[in-house]
């Protein structure tokens, strides 16, 4: 434990990197660095970047980095890239580009791996930002392909959004990205000098307008990242957000209902361990199980036998009176 | 109770209709609907159909419903909508069609309104879908949008899921429907008349092939529903899919394994409750919630307190040893 304390004062990235295989590995030195961390943290933003494959997330992302990194702050990159076969290869470049970058003392950089396991990413993803943070970053960027379910459950530790799209995917967004345009804080247009971009920003504007959120009205910005063009005004806009989240009080509460959400998941499983157990050491409930995977048996009246006889009775009449 | 047997006994449209407004309302009533119906339940195949809007999913519906409904079966339709302000209205043409069908005996169709709570909208088409079963329905056809987690809990109902697209959607769905494509069953190319057609069967083809499904590669249909062309076809795959499903014995299992996440999706539920009411009958607790959220306590130790506290170490002892 000693030693786990010095590591986080050192805030090397040697120490850093080693920190977080732990935790990548789920090791059982992990709990204790999550631990730690958990008091530590806070004071990063966190800045979520989303958008289809071949919008050029990740020459954007690299782009802010070194521009935030040339700032003197301490920066942290988290690749999530739950990719489906479809989306394999083709960003060589960028990859070189990335260690470049990652070279850099203030900067470090970490790809999650995804193993095929979609499901477990999102909560290694908050794991790995939380480290980052207990390890003062200044800014923490994580970028992330659209697929569905795991996406909105990454940017959910974001504190402020960027949706980038290209040209011509004005139509795409319109039809299919409807939720996540909900949760967007920033629009990027990025490949900005190809035909079309000036009508992609009208027609999000539009739905902007529409979308009719209250306080802050997500500004849409135009970038040519591979040409570093609009970079400086996208890292203007993004402060901006942080200040306006500061300002609103969002800031604090965002911290908050993370802070209750990864409290309430963390009993979530625990409990989901003790009925499993639970169910397993009886056979009498084994069997019901069975009953009603078979369909013989109504799930509504057996969850409330299986939760009845793992929470006795008694343990409620305990606090009742 | 009585009542109800008589009314599921009864099978016609005006019974089903009062039954499932007491399941949408969630009324005193829903649960014995829900569990006389978890018995009877089992024997539809329920199909679901996904895809961005302006793909023509509602002409399509419409007209493999009224084609099934000329074999003399009984046919189900669930609109499960989830609209953003963005993909309001413009399908008025397709109402008026759908209320012509509604009229046949051997048809009901159901329009679940989502109210702005999403989180609660897969459970309850669950629900619906469940009752529409125990009333015999052959088919149940799901219409669904593509927003995200909503759209990938809806279709974990069905049976057989087809995933409709638009020429020159091809590009779009290779870079943001990763996540959909892994679970569609049958591929519709919808407006197939319109340029750019036979490329997206060739992109889509390239794909399925790609992604390496095992016992059942997912077919890769043209329709021109406004035209009721291809329809006949689609319903002869959607035939062959189910043949599969029972060949294979996924039939079953499919049953078997929602039968159990059910239960558990139950059990979680409660448990969920009865932590609330744990939480709020005393008073340290609440302060220790607080403490986590505030960033003062850590959620790995309190998360393990509270579960302790809820299930009493003895009740564990108990079966232990």
């Amino acid at each position: 434990l000693e030693d786990l304390i010095r590591f986080f004062e050192k805030k090397d990235n040697v120490s850093l990197g080693k920190m977080l295989k732990e935790v990548e590995n789920q090791t059982p030195l992990s709990l204790e660095i999550l631990k730690l961390s958990s008091f530590r943290k806070g004071k990063a933003h966190i800045i979520g970047i989303t958008g289809p494959p071949g919008s050029g997330k990740s020459t954007l992302v690299g782009k802010m980095c070194k521009k935030l990194a040339a700032k003197d702050l301490r920066i942290g990159v988290v690749c999530v890239d739950p990719t489906s076969p479809f989306t394999k290869g083709a960003l060589l470049g960028d990859r070189i580009r990335m260690q470049e970058l990652g070279k850099l003392p203030n900067v470090f950089i970490k790809s999650l791996a995804t193993r095929g396991n979609l499901g477990g990413l999102a909560s290694s993803t908050a794991d790995i930002v939380q480290v980052l943070d207990a390890f003062e970053m200044d800014v923490i960027l994580i970028e992330t392909v659209g697929v569905g379910q795991i996406e909105f459950d990454v940017l959910g530790v974001a504190d402020t959004v960027l949706l980038v799209s290209v040209p011509g995917l004005g139509d795409t967004l319109q039809t299919l990205k409807a939720g996540i345009m909900e949760i967007a804080d920033i629009y990027v247009i990025n490949q900005a000098d190809r035909p079309g971009a000036d009508e992609s920003v009208k027609d999000l504007n539009l739905m902007v307008r529409e979308s009719g959120k209250k306080d802050w009205t997500p500004p849409i910005h135009k970038t040519v990242a591979t040409q570093d063009s609009g970079i400086d005004e996208l890292v203007h806009e993004i402060t901006a957000h942080k200040k306006y989240l500061e300002r609103s009080g969002l800031w604090k509460e965002k911290r908050q209902t993370r802070n209750v959400a990864r409290l309430y998941s963390m009993i979530e499983s625990l409990l989901a361990q003790r009925v499993e157990d639970h169910i397993n050491m009886e056979e009498s409930l084994k069997a019901k199980v069975q009953d009603v995977m078979n369909g013989e048996r109504d799930p509504y009246t057996t969850s409330q036998e299986i939760v009845d006889r793992l929470i006795a009775k008694h343990n409620s009449y305990q606090y009742g009176g």
